[in-house]
């Protein structure tokens, strides 16, 4: 830990106009909280501004007041408006000066883009005295840390493109911040489907109220449950093993049963359950309309598992891609169990998959019964072992909440497919 | 306009600890700025504290001496940490009584569900004396705006969930708000494709300096250009006449020839061309993995003009179900124009189309070659006057980047097939 200082609480601000009228969505200040969160930093407030050095000097210097450490974000880009470092350099009483180093990055960042390097590009290379600098792998701003010795405070400044501020947080703020915390943290997230939040609240409420290091807390989000698992030591190793064990004995519990992965998703955890075992998949989709099959191709390297799909939106395509019989499609409908095990037997036997999953479902606004309501999905699976369906009635949240979690059950499904085949 | 009140100025103040730990996206702040911007009126700055009521007490304080309003969401649930209501009742020297008619909602909300009410929930109708409640039509905790009419400041308590948020936004909030502004805003997006937002800009530079009711501002987004169109005036009916006027000046510009609507998406506009001319499409995937069909698929009522597609990875369902020949593969390739041609011609024929969309190309990480590069796609389109391929290479930034990139472009190539048949 560096000499003298402790950063024990952080505030975020967001530096830029556009956000402020609503035109982006703010995702830097949920990606930076979730890294100060991980080290255990302390957040009470966080704030956005607009490209005005007199209101951004003014919340600055009030959040100077309260917290150990503010992480900015925007407003280091080449043009006239872009005034973050030049306002943090005059609050902090620094002179800028041109940084070598960063200035032969970006001559060769423009170099290697055949593109004229302007006068304003060049003032991205300026950089507050006495500045630790973080090099920007994928932009042209540098990031830095302003350090205040005698005060104990830091003012860091990041690029506001999330593809550039993502990795100068993984890779150079995170471990610049470690300096300055007194213990690392770890987390880890298990990954449950098919268990709501309240039931995995109250089954793991006892390992929860008891455990201190690690922590456990539960988070729900799109039809999903994690437990997130955060441990606090000396070094990422024993956190790591402090979090491993954890996660064994929530395995342990009832909601084992419903644990499909570990920082993973239900996408990445099919693709590598298929790998593992060999096994090909492919899918028929009638009211996701392709989303099963774009979520799992989302994953790199998908194309070793996944041969191909079929979206049958028409009862033509179930009968001539598919080999849905007419009978079936004219005795129970194309919303039917029944249609749901052809159309995945048909799509195993066009694709020469191991594994065939379909989908057919009323997702809304429209085309909803009393008897077939809109929500209603039925997912067939058809495997090694026989063919089965299973009948779904999501919450008539809206077709896109309808589609998400039809796509999420058959993603869950085809998992538990292939750890039986 | 209300007697004696203006808002001039508003500030957002969003509650709610699972922000500030980065566990969810401040989506909000975005959706409520919007609005505001659209109204005129003027956003320096927002905020977000935890469910913590002696910070949310001093955050709320201070805005209040900035701004006319302040509009907060979250912390309107009926959990002991939910405490918004209460701060700032208390803040303002207001007492909390029971409203009746949002209890009546609520227990009707309650009995239509067959969920025994707690007195949690009864919390949740309770209301500052004096204020104007706006209903929760998509959840328990109504709305409410507390006035102060000494000091001429509002604060408005819009309930967290966005699904909640959004239409108590647009059908309560924005027809109260407009009581005390004194113009109305109105605006509408120009949708541009194939042209970037510098050459954009060049083009209407002119308008955009000269114009200033209606002004003109462009945006840049995943691949798109929109002009954004707003004007100021007595009333709506007012306004977008103005603005009607200036979309149809720039029509006539070069810019013309790249607008594929207004207020729209491309999908959206896609499907409605294809209503309009009574075609049916279909689409064959290979690197985008149904990403185009799921997109096609996002919009209600797009099954009167979809039928079907096929996800087609590998090269044998390339053969088998859409009648890729296996010359043209073993000569071409599978990314190649002439592989993209027979694929939409094969997915036109089998779906029994008039139009058929094909891509086929690298979507990275892996699989790139010197001569094939990451970011490289085919598009192949097939309609009534014959079939071809458009060559795209798309800025290998990321698999996400280019399948989003090529998925734009196949809607875009799509509805100039229909434009022309």
């Amino acid at each position: 830990m560096k000499q003298g200082y402790r950063v024990k609480s952080a505030e975020i601000l967001c530096v830029g106009t556009e956000i402020l009228i609503g035109d982006i969505i703010n995702t830097n200040a949920a990606y930076i909280s979730t890294r100060l969160a991980e080290m255990g930093i302390n957040q009470y407030h966080q704030e956005v501004v607009g490209d005005n050095p007199d209101r951004l000097r003014y919340y600055l210097k009030n959040a100077l007041d309260r917290a150990d450490c503010i992480i900015m974000s925007g407003g280091l880009g080449p043009t006239y408006d872009d005034l973050t470092k030049e306002t943090v350099a005059d609050l902090m009483g620094r002179e800028l000066h041109m940084h070598e180093r960063s200035l032969q990055r970006l001559e060769s960042y423009f170099a290697g883009r055949k593109i004229k390097m302007t006068d304003n590009n060049r003032k991205q290379a300026m950089i507050p005295d006495g500045s630790v600098v973080f090099d920007n792998d994928c932009g042209t701003a540098p990031g830095m840390a302003v350090e205040d010795e005698e005060r104990g405070k830091i003012v860091i400044l990041l690029p506001g493109p999330p593809r550039e501020l993502h990795p100068m947080m993984d890779n150079a703020v995170i471990p610049y911040l470690s300096q300055f915390t007194e213990s690392v943290f770890f987390s880890r997230n298990i990954n449950i489907f098919g268990m709501g939040e309240s039931t995995v609240a109250s089954i793991v409420d006892d390992i929860m109220q008891t455990s201190e290091n690690p922590t456990v807390a539960p988070y729900a989000k799109d039809s999903e449950v994690r437990l997130r698992v955060t441990a606090k030591g000396s070094d990422k190793e024993a956190c790591a093993s402090l979090c491993d064990e954890m996660i064994e004995r929530i395995r342990q519990t009832e909601v084992g049963a419903c644990i499909y992965g570990v920082d993973t998703s239900l996408e990445e955890a099919l693709v590598a359950r298929l790998k593992e075992k060999g096994l090909k998949i492919a899918v028929a989709e009638s009211c996701t309309g392709g989303m099963v099959s774009k979520t799992i191709t989302d994953v790199r390297g998908s194309s070793a598992v996944f041969d191909g799909g079929v979206i049958s939106y028409a009862n033509e395509v179930k009968q001539q891609l598919l080999g849905v019989s007419a009978h079936t499609l004219e005795t129970y409908g194309a919303v039917s169990e029944q249609t749901a095990m052809e159309m995945a037997e048909g799509v195993k036997k066009r694709m020469n998959a191991d594994i065939g999953i379909a989908l057919t479902g009323i997702a809304g606004p429209d085309g909803g019964s009393e008897e077939k309501p809109v929500g209603l999905v039925y997912i067939g699976v058809s495997g090694k072992a026989g063919t089965f369906a299973k009948e779904l009635r999501i919450r008539n949240n809206g077709r896109d909440y309808i589609r998400v979690s039809a796509t999420k059950n058959a993603l869950h499904a085809a998992i538990c497919e292939a750890e039986r085949a």
